[in-house]
């Protein structure tokens, strides 16, 4: 059966409002430095007004991935949901652009589009406040075999289970992507997030999750230990493909019997850390996509990630890769 | 009579959409190189539809230097027209975080906020499509003595002379910042638009206004001349003070037998010409707001002016001069 698409992402769809700000800042709205903190419209609207001068641009994790894997080369489509106003205008432009099918409708009456807060320290770290809007209207209906097809790879975030049909949604993704053919794949998101959702995430990768994209503190917690290298061998039994990143200390692949260790690429600056492991997902699967080996799609992963944390912003800028 | 603020600012109000191209783009879409281009709406949604991704941000050039101004610690009002949707809120916003007061309440009933597709060179070249929207329903009765109040400088945009109510607006503000006790300032915009209105600004620059900011193709333009140095012969002729830029070759500030020449401050690397202008013209008025000689303004200028090219986007990030 031949795929229609390589990679089809399934996320929340979210516009990043993103300023810079100091840790006086965060601490006087209660964020902890480098948290996502899921917040309601009320708290949108006060952040909002509390915050600096700003810059819009598409985000989203998996959406993040996708538009990279798309800029690398691949064939993408994408399902989220993002209401009929200018920023669900800006989120569907930018996936467009970059030739991403986008498999849902705006959607009209609701919740306006999601947004971000992304809150940038002076050393690059970024504190998250995220108002889920439109994204928490997915609903199963939205999920069939039109919306899914038949992707080589079915890119899930742990985020999407945060939303009120969360777990109906990717469960009927899930089953779908798999009877057609597809890999599925899941990124954890956060480890807060795993927290959340501990019992499910588990629950998947015994079922038809095949690989999962992770940083150090998120397998940490699926795995439920405080030792990374206890993580990366219990992740390892499962007999999922595991690809774990660990900012500067670089990535981890373990695959049953198998265990690559990837350094990360030399960085001459950190701008901004956002997307690091949303763009290493986009290069490990850009390398996937293409049959390489797992070191190979690592070393990919690693370029992509080391080049999107020296700007402001969680997509790859056209060229980036090519300085 | 005491001041409200230091510097009232007049222009249209506008929402960047910044984003890389390479020349076949600009040639494909018939733009030269550099060039600010006026578009309807139907050109601007084509235009949009063609391009890649992008990042949005606040932006017009007088919006640009008020801005900076009030980055810089100055205080500012400003005066323009945004529609009530979410890029007029991304504009109002990014004004008021800043502590800019803002004299107008966003529109509501008619067109959407003005946006500028500018498209970025590998070179660090601008070229600008803008689509002027709810900027062209300013009108006469926008501008009274409230709205106006007594600034210590108004400035205004050539650009304003472009909306279909320009003339009236530019009029009517002038007059009465002027017995408010206001000195008026007015910045070129760029050289076409100084062909499309050269009468209207000679005769301001014989009258009220006080103050000229341009680079060298707008001076040259206003003052039919090719040549520069004459051009600024001519400026320093009409007893305005001229504060001339030349890019890599700093500028020049003549006013009457005056005549200062500042260098430029080095620059790393050229990311993103966007707003120089509008950068110098900041750092200048804020010079001239604390009552600094002109020489002390023009460096403050250059400054910067430098510092806004080596960043993506017309204004000036927090922080960026204490680098």
């Amino acid at each position: 059966m031949k795929h229609d698409v390589q990679l089809l992402g399934l996320s929340n769809a979210i516009v990043d409002i993103l300023a810079h700000v100091d840790d006086d800042f965060l601490e006087a709205i209660g964020a902890p430095r480098g948290s996502m903190m899921l917040i309601d419209a009320a708290q949108a609207e006060s952040l909002y007004d509390r915050m600096g001068p700003a810059t819009e641009m598409s985000g989203g994790s998996v959406g993040n991935t996708v538009a990279g894997f798309a800029n690398l080369g691949g064939s993408a489509a994408y399902i989220g949901r993002v209401a009929d106003d200018q920023f669900g205008a800006i989120f569907a432009h930018d996936m467009k652009s970059l030739g991403v099918q986008l498999r849902l409708p705006p959607e009209t009456r609701k919740a306006p589009t999601a947004r971000s807060h992304v809150l940038i320290s002076p050393d690059g770290q970024r504190t998250m406040q995220t108002y889920l809007g439109a994204c928490t209207e997915i609903e199963p209906t939205d999920i069939n075999e039109i919306t899914i097809g038949r992707p080589q790879v079915l890119l899930l975030e742990g985020y999407i289970w945060d939303t009120p049909h969360g777990p109906e949604v990717t469960g009927k993704a899930m089953k779908l992507a798999a009877a057609a053919g597809a890999t599925v794949a899941l990124s954890l998101s956060d480890d807060q997030c795993v927290l959340r959702h501990h019992a499910a995430f588990r629950s998947a990768i015994e079922g038809p999750v095949g690989m999962v994209f992770a940083d150090d503190t998120e397998i940490m917690a699926l795995m439920e230990t405080d030792d990374f290298d206890q993580a990366a061998d219990r992740a390892a039994g499962t007999g999922v493909l595991c690809a774990l990143t660990r900012s500067a200390e670089g990535s981890v692949v373990v695959h049953g019997d198998q265990r690559h260790v990837q350094a990360a690429f030399p960085v001459e600056k950190v701008t901004d850390t956002t997307g690091a492991g949303d763009a290493y997902t986009a290069g490990f699967l850009y390398g996937y996509s293409q049959g390489k080996s797992l070191p190979d799609c690592a070393a990919l992963g690693s370029r992509c990630g080391s080049a999107v944390i020296q700007q402001v912003g969680a997509r790859l800028e056209p060229g980036a890769l090519a300085a």
